[in-house]
């Protein structure tokens, strides 16, 4: 069975977007993966098909109400259904590629794409829904972030990557930033390629890489760099 | 003049993508904002119009090449153009609501989409090009990414968000996770919303949103409560 992902979503016309191109948009068509849209409009019980309502205390903004989305989800998601369910949230835990490979690892997953204020705790605890954020800042929904969460999983899918995209030393695949790479021209711009890595000397080119990796996370990213100090020790 | 995004990528038909969607369509159909792409493969000068070549001290992928990715990034963004150029990378910093509100306060950005295993380091320093991760996890391309990053940027322009929008107590717009919402119906499979809710009581609902708002914070984001916690003393 390929991985297949459901979204429920007032915009069902973002999906599948960006991922039917290039390597995700392939295995698509090799039916390595599938994604299918609920608009969870249809499931809106009155004539105006209202899918919000005002928040309880007041306040700015809509809340998507608690009885359209468990319809939808229920729909999208019987009884059965093993696959985890997402909710696009940035209250959610920070994503992570332990998650990202896990979730590739699995039959698929079923992602609801939140807009207006947010959506009624209610259903959030009746459906158990994850709440899952792709970083510190703020989207007009779910649907982007959904997007970029399927563009990470689909890449490590089985088959997905070609022999060019190896998947080892990437970012986040170990415990530091990525080294500097270079290729040619040998000079660009009145600049050469550092002589390390012209040398054959792969201890060294390895060690030069190693070393500008770990300088690149203590600069950049204190949190990575103490993770990783720490698990050195 | 409107905020103007220039896109550097192999694959410009991944654009506007979702953003010409919701919000973000009807704010560029309106002329608030602009997008437009270089093919970063238009500038390649050979007749098999080669953009990557094998990394120097050898390893898995491909790394762009300096020469090309310059005289694209040199016909996007001559000379007096101050727009900042972003290269979406997993090397970058990450991403913050406060980069988001600065991009949006200016004339618009130059965003590289790097592809392959990386881009040569002398071009992102020729051309100071600012790394920017959207988030601890490995995507296909910064394709992804930069339409994350526009989302995020286009939606707090000035005028597209309508007023039930308002933009305030959302989450990294304080300090703080955003507590639950509620909204009708008043009970849900069994679940009545929290009476403080309905009480009526102004300053006990701003109290049991802010406790709620720091237990969530506290339970899912130890990183942002520590931070949160030093700024209150």
């Amino acid at each position: 069975m390929p991985f297949r992902a459901t979204v429920l979503t007032l915009y069902p016309e973002m999906f599948p977007g960006h991922l039917q191109y290039s390597l995700s948009g392939k295995a698509l068509e090799r039916g390595q993966w599938l994604i299918e849209t609920v608009q969870i409009r249809d499931f809106a019980a009155d004539r105006h098909r209202t899918v919000d309502d005002t928040p309880a205390g007041g306040g700015a903004g809509m809340v998507l109400k608690p009885d359209i989305l468990a319809s939808a989800i229920d729909h999208a998601s019987p009884a059965g259904d093993t696959r985890p369910r997402l909710l696009m949230s940035p209250r959610g835990r920070p994503l992570t590629q332990n998650r990202v490979r896990e979730l590739a690892a699995g039959d698929g997953c079923v992602i609801v794409c939140g807009r207006f204020e947010g959506v009624d705790q209610r259903v959030i605890e009746a459906r158990g829904l994850e709440e899952v954020s792709i970083g510190d800042y703020v989207l007009s929904g779910g649907e982007p972030a959904a997007l970029t969460l399927l563009d990470a999983v689909v890449r490590i899918l089985p088959g997905v990557m070609g022999n060019a995209f190896s998947g080892v030393h990437e970012s986040f695949e170990g415990d530091l930033l990525e080294h500097p790479h270079y290729t040619r021209p040998q000079v660009f711009e009145g600049k050469e390629i550092p002589a390390v890595l012209t040398s054959g000397n792969h201890a060294a080119i390895e060690g030069w890489r190693r070393e500008q990796a770990e300088e690149l996370t203590r600069a950049r990213r204190p949190d990575l760099w103490t993770a990783y100090r720490r698990d050195k020790t």
